[in-house]
């Protein structure tokens, strides 16, 4: 155990902040860190938008939810997917890449490299004891994000990171157990042996929420992810994400 | 600057092992710090494959390139989209969600999920100056990777992940400039703008190499970006994606 993993091992998404805006250098160097991150090929296929604007802000807690501290924060930053950068390379090099660039190969790209760097970005935060929250609420209108944040073709707009000074310090929540997770040579997929496992991190879960909730809430993982997945969330995502440009093939 | 930032910014990929197996505790811990990422709506769409059977370790790292040090290394992890999982949450739960696990949303949300986990296994095996090097290569040959790592419906073998006590150090590549990164309030899409800021960054990148080949190469980051991108590499990769079972709409 050395202090990095104490402070990845101590994550918890934090939902209230102070009133204290990050600064300069603060943003100057999550934004570093998260460049620092490996990316697929070089290619660095992300690009990220902090926000600032009160009326922006406003807007966008709206769209994601409404989830006020998205409004109320340090610093809110949006991580997007660009292979805009790319449209001007081709321009550049005298080349037609449209092909490429449309691949559902290149959409993945695009989505890891802009997570491989927000992950750096949220840990960076998380060392100078800030706090964070991941917001995947912006995916749930993402044109009207899209026009707030004037993104072009080639660009989407994937999650928001909230950053700040926390003012309620949350629980860490149980994560499925290891031996769930973790495969050995090749996938597990006993059915069986799921269901076991799942069985018993729902008893884990339901215990948490009990305890925090003086048994009022008695959630199960299952239940709560049954209920997420019957709500067919964002189905419009395919065409937003093909308009943009993206994994036409 | 703390000690957590000052290893994200000493990031570099290594491709040169020892020939020493991690211990079975460091496994453990990278894969505990892996889970400790945020997830979406708490769904951990992911799961790892860890890899030391030596026959497929050699397959694989033949798929990959071949790239040697897919055989050669302390551990090889391979990081995966799972919603399989939630295919036996809906039968525990006698629910329906086939439309949501196939849309294009939960893709992202995998695709997401798995990359911010990587990313805190990476940095955990770097905190114990371990060294590491991302793989996207398995994406040359997905079915034959699934068909070696025994890989189910509603999941996705995405990337590996090799860490290992590094033979070699490599230097560090410098990134795009944080002003074509990091946008504020808005997305600028200013095309003679990204021209400058990526002449700019290709004097850099010339310099690099030149500095690091005695002059035999001064590539530009323009020009590989266009080489790869002209290769129109994994184009199969919507018909595997669909076939197991993801963004079908």
């Amino acid at each position: 155990m050395n202090t990095i993993i104490e402070k990845i091992l101590d994550h918890r998404s934090i939902r209230s902040f102070e009133d204290r805006p990050l600064s300069e250098e603060q943003i100057h160097t999550i934004v570093e860190c998260a460049q620092a991150a490996s990316t697929s090929s070089y290619i660095q296929a992300y690009s990220i938008i902090g926000v600032t604007d009160a009326e922006k802000k406003a807007k966008l807690a709206e769209l994601a939810g409404p989830q006020s501290y998205v409004e109320e924060n340090g610093h809110l930053f949006v991580f997007c997917a660009d292979l805009y950068r790319q449209d001007i390379v081709s321009e550049m090099e005298g080349t037609d890449v449209t092909e490429s660039l449309e691949s559902t190969e290149k959409f993945m790209v695009a989505c890891i490299d802009a997570a491989l760097a927000a992950q750096n970005a949220a840990l960076a935060a998380e060392s100078m004891d800030l706090g964070i929250c991941y917001i995947g609420g912006i995916r749930n209108h993402l044109q009207e994000v899209s026009d707030i944040l004037n993104i072009p073709h080639r660009v989407i707009p994937l999650f928001a990171l909230v950053v700040g000074y926390p003012k309620n310090w949350s629980d860490k929540k149980p994560r499925l157990p290891q031996s769930n997770i973790y495969h050995e040579n090749g996938y597990q997929e006993d059915k069986q042996e799921f269901i076991n496992q799942l069985g018993g991190y729902n008893a884990t879960i339901s215990d948490y929420y009990e305890q925090r909730t003086n048994g009022k809430r008695k959630d199960t993982w299952t239940g709560q992810m049954a209920g997420m997945l019957e709500k067919k969330s964002r189905l419009y995502m395919k065409d937003y994400v093909e308009k943009q440009g993206f994994k036409k093939h």
